[in-house]
């Protein structure tokens, strides 16, 4: 008989397991999986990455790193942020595994079980779980099209019982919703949060990702925004701008947070892999990321538009949905009578998967909202895809 | 004012971090760093994995692998783990980013603050480091050339107000200890084990680097030997046969442990690098490792001989030291008296580093002892770094 921890005790394998493994089949035509396609990813760039790297640079991918980064990719890491106006002198960076790593990491040195955690509903999975295994108390404030509601957030504030350690948002292009926080709306949470001195854990994987041009100015990270005014935390990833594969993701924010990360990680895999930071660091420096987003955003945005022409043709009266401007995602609502696992039964049987709206509640509540990934599904079977989900959402909201 | 978790709290960028920034000088004759040379990385062969890996693989290894592992990978390290005899079928396996996270896991699922957890005395810095970020209560217990001392493990059983959690060890070619458990010592654990139930961490990095081949049946894994008798979750690492760039290691072992580890994993990082996964894969199953184990032995077993001639040469009196039939360590041990950091002051200012005794003492106290690593070092500078190591060993035992 095995003693488990109190946080292995309150780990299960949940329902939305089961679901998503039903939606790997692949027979199926599913937009569960929140990744690129894999037609989609950079080959031709690491082959030529490889193939001209010293003898001396390719041992060098082969050995440990030091924990905060390789130190190549930790300044040409640098550079990228800078352009994007983070206060990168002042602050404090290391190199994850994963932005996943970077969310637990923060998590991880703030939080004690009990503690009060905010995050928006719907929100980031990986996220909520992470938050979960450290015992951590959980809130979702509702977003409309702008973001997280200020009203509706100060009063979670106001009702609170202690000070929350920390609120999470996902800025632009939000999954699961899809929306990107107008610069009003970020100023404003700004604002709010310097009154209560709450660390703000801004995840940023997606920002890139813009279909139009003109949207290009309002990806202002909130960490480049907000100065000494509160504390920010700023997670970003490698892997919608090269590839998942790679694990690369990082973290950057006060000195005095990064520091303690950096010793938990020390303990959690030592370092991330030199290997594929190598690899990130030619691709940075080699100037193959601009090209590449460039063919990725124009990709993603005929996939979104076929999802979204798709949902308009088929979707039935009382259901809305969010239209991205970017990303990988649309967040469908349902009345909120309707049921999205009775959705997901009904359109699996008929060949067509997504992720049921109550993987995304971090009080494990609501339901009545699928999301949707444009992302990794092949191109020629959006339209009939979303034509079955709509099939079935007709039939549950008539049945209802 | 940034309100920290009690495990944040805990941590601090210790002593021994301040000695390793020093031994990281380039102009030190360094035996500190547990880590291969970069030139005995399989540089060629990643070259020709990388470069006849088809389109499709390639893909693939940008995409996210499912938690547990890259399937194909699973399976072929499966067929390696059979032939060292573990029962494969009737137990769990998942990849890990290192045997450093493996070993993280097995602490998260299984210790509350508080918890008592034995390991050896010396024991390995980053499990040690693991199970403190636990909250951990640890107790080290002696050494002898077999292994760990039965009769002090049954004192500790015996003398414990409640039941420990774990018993982590190292089973060949020991870190920092450059020993080998015995076969019989191997079972006279898995009998002390049986009587208390106590699960058993086999972190078993090094088995592959024995430096004579007639030590070959000696690496059998005491999970290989353990049945049904005790829980042992046994940790593996690609770090030594590979790189430990790759970030890849393995935990395997009991179902129930192995499966809350992979849910712990899955709010950790998602998933272990799938670009090095499947390099991983194609250099198992295109029998590369082979070769490169019999020409990195040769290698490891020169080194090794280097260094215990240089010891033997120059070692003062009262000094005695392990001879290791593998892997990367001498473990020196001087009079009680004497301070490893005296010696390491004395070294570093003529040259030459090391780690000092304490860094290995879960207790944190006993610091007369020094690990050498002659694995890392350039070869023609082993003789004359253990050389100054020993006249600074001279210099503090006169001065006592």
């Amino acid at each position: 008989m095995i003693s488990f921890s109190a946080s292995a005790n309150g780990m299960r394998g949940s329902e939305i397991r089961r679901l998503m493994a039903l939606a790997a089949d692949p027979s199926i035509i599913s937009f569960a999986g929140g990744m690129p396609n894999n037609s989609l990813f950079p080959v031709a760039d690491v082959d030529a990455i490889w193939n001209s790297m010293s003898q001396k640079a390719k041992q060098d991918a082969f050995q440990y790193s030091p924990t905060p980064g390789f130190p190549p990719l930790l300044k040409s890491l640098s550079e990228y942020l800078k352009s994007k106006k983070l206060p990168v002198d002042k602050s404090g960076l290391i190199i994850t595994t994963g932005a996943q790593q970077a969310i637990n990491l923060v998590a991880k040195v703030l939080v004690d079980p009990g503690d009060l955690v905010i995050t928006e509903y719907p929100s980031f999975i990986g996220a909520v779980a992470a938050f979960k295994s450290y015992g951590a108390d959980l809130r979702g404030v509702s977003m409309d099209a702008e973001g997280i509601i200020i009203s509706e957030l100060e009063k979670t504030l106001a009702r609170a019982s202690r000070k929350p350690k920390m609120l999470y948002i996902n800025t632009h292009f939000h999954n699961p919703a899809g929306i990107t926080y107008s610069m009003a709306r970020k100023q404003a949470l700004i604002d709010v949060l310097a009154k209560s001195n709450v660390v703000l854990l801004e995840d940023d994987p997606y920002s890139e990702l813009y279909f139009d041009n003109a949207d290009a100015s309002r990806m202002t990270p909130i960490a480049a925004m907000a100065g000494a005014d509160i504390p920010v935390c700023y997670a970003g990833s490698f892997s919608k701008i090269f590839g998942p594969g790679m694990r690369l993701g990082w973290l950057f924010g006060p000195r005095e947070i990064v520091d303690k990360c950096e010793l938990a990680k020390q303990s959690m895999d030592a370092c991330s892999p030199a290997f594929t930071q190598a690899l990130a660091h030619e691709y940075l420096v080699r100037g193959k990321l601009a090209p590449y987003l460039a063919f990725v955003r124009t990709a993603y945005a005929r996939r979104a538009r076929l999802m979204l022409d798709a949902l308009r043709k088929n979707a039935p009266a009382g259901v809305s949905w969010t239209r991205p401007r970017g990303g990988f995602y649309v967040w469908v609502t349902m009345p909120e009578s309707a049921d999205a696992t009775d959705v997901f039964n009904r359109a699996i049987a008929k060949g067509a998967a997504f992720v049921i709206g109550s993987a995304f509640d971090p009080e494990g509540k609501r339901n009545n909202c699928l999301r949707l990934a444009f992302s990794h599904t092949p191109e020629d079977r959006i339209s009939e895809g979303v034509e079955i989900i709509c099939e079935a959402m007709k039939a549950v909201l008539k049945a209802g």
